[in-house]
């Protein structure tokens, strides 16, 4: 049993939060609002974003020093590009030996950092100290007991198994490893390869076309991966292609339902209409894979070809020719 | 330009004739029937496997002397479990330096071999000689000219690139590959791990449980491919995940939907009823690769729980746990 805080009550903050408590932790769960911390004591509900109850245990509290006072493991279930803001401010708070479990997927823009870079940079903590958990883990799913594997990232051997015995339930099975880096690298480059699954399939393009990119997207993210120290072992497991296959065919993936509209002939305007002008994920993170691929020097042809189709105004049929029509060679 | 035989008029030896014929070369498609071999000449359709016209310039024959004669490229499209007969017959028309394709996926059921070893015992031709073929790669979309990409594998990289050059269009993009025991055993695995995707979706379960059962499927096949001698990366890629992915994802998978049937509640019987007596693939091939693992001493979780689902009466429920129950252990 651990002393755990979750910071940050999204969906997946939530979702992590009841397997903490059904595997019979002391969860403690940092919203954002007020009122939406009252909202969970009161009802043991988050119905913003979930559709289930929450185990009565979870005690949520919108003051981050309550949240960490204590914790031992600390999730940090925030949105990647405010990670580094939210951890500023949480860090005195932070106890000295506590695990860092970061959540978040993706490369922080300006500076091309990893979650865990970040981690480490703002708080100062061992890099044995920082875990990351990666997987094909749609939220609602696993809120709703689904059976799910999920991979826990550490350096430190003794923290990784800590973890896992910590998010081990009937419906969840993680399973540990010790490449940070190849778990870190499949999630921040996984919307991309969805957004451009969405535009074949909106195109009309069928399965072999589908999951001709899923594996192609696998192995330039090996390509980037490896050059960053990950080991190719990881991105073929869980948080590699498990993660991108569930993103990229679940039709509740925004990223591939963005493409699909992009795919169809829209335009980024109509498909930004569509969605309420919320960007999908994989339009900005795109900007940051490709500029952390351009520094090591790798080739990304998928990732560049939806960087070209979202900010160059390269059609998607013009993107299908060009992929198709670069020269053979061994795989 | 090759002059190419293929040996097999069912919906993907017609489907690669057609790729051999855009592309160029001479193809001559043998047909065990001499009325689908005429079909094939008078109207340029092979209407009872594919619905799109055939090029003018393939010739049809039931005559395998007429269609090897001369053929320096044969690509094998008969059953896997009939490969050895008809190879039997065929031997003595088969040139002396000519290129043997194996296009069927599946290990022989008595002898356990791969196709290509069935190839080589036959013929007698230097294992150099043979090729596979293999992908994600769905006869009907192919036919369609949808794009697709596709592994040539061959220890031989003159000849590799021979036959990539003689497949490659507009629409299917080959990629050489020397690890022919690799792209041999993702094909022969991917239909059970199918039915076992089949099975989760037809008992309500979600994206998650099928995203893991992937990866954890392609974890089971990359430890009996390296166990023959496979390439872990030839796994990772086309004739691996990709049709993997391919398969377990589509509707119109055969192997999926028996799956579908038997996690819905259904009985094997009733399975069987609903399609016309027809036995998946994956129902026969679970038994062969468990066979082959054991005798290898793998361990095949996924496929030992669908070979029990399917042969020693264990319900879809009681196989989900099992799996689950397993105690935790590093990826």
């Amino acid at each position: 049993m651990v002393e755990a805080a979750v910071m940050g009550a999204g969906a997946w903050g939530s979702a992590l939060a009841k397997v903490l408590a059904d595997a019979g932790n002391n969860v403690t769960l940092w919203a954002r609002r007020p009122e939406l911390a009252d909202e969970i004591n009161a009802t043991h509900r988050n119905s913003g974003y979930l559709d289930v109850e929450l185990p009565a245990a979870i005690r949520a509290t919108s003051d981050p020093a309550e949240a960490l006072d204590g914790a031992c493991t600390v999730l940090l279930g925030v949105p990647a590009q405010t990670l580094r803001d939210n951890l500023s401010h949480w860090t005195k708070w932070i106890g000295a030996d506590a695990t860092l479990v970061s959540l978040a997927k993706g490369i922080e823009l300006d500076t091309l950092m990893r979650m865990s870079q970040v981690i480490v940079q703002v708080t100062g903590a061992d890099p044995g100290r920082v875990a990351v958990v990666s997987g094909p883990n749609l939220a609602s799913e696993i809120a709703e007991e689904q059976p799910a594997a999920t991979v826990v990232a550490c350096s430190d051997s003794g923290r990784a198994v800590t973890l896992q015995r910590a998010l081990s339930t009937h419906y969840l099975r993680p399973y540990t490893n010790s490449d940070v880096i190849g778990a870190e690298i499949g999630g921040a480059c996984k919307n991309v390869i969805a957004l451009a699954c969405g535009m074949a399939a909106g195109a009309g393009l069928g399965e072999n076309t589908a999951a001709a990119i899923i594996t192609r997207g696998l192995a330039e993210i090996m390509r980037l991966g490896i050059a960053l120290g990950a080991k190719p072992a990881t991105l073929a497991g869980l948080a590699g292609i498990g993660d991108l296959v569930a993103t990229c065919m679940s039709p509740h993936s925004r990223n591939r339902s963005f493409g699909v509209r992009l795919g169809g002939g829209g335009t980024m305007q109509a498909a930004l209409d569509a969605t309420g002008g919320h960007v999908a994920e994989g339009v900005t993170s795109c900007v940051s894979v490709l500029a952390l691929a351009s520094s090591y020097d790798v080739e990304m042809p998928l990732t560049e070809a939806v960087h070209r189709v979202c900010h160059k105004g390269l059609s998607v049929d013009e993107a299908v020719a060009l992929l198709l029509g670069r020269s053979t060679k061994p795989e």
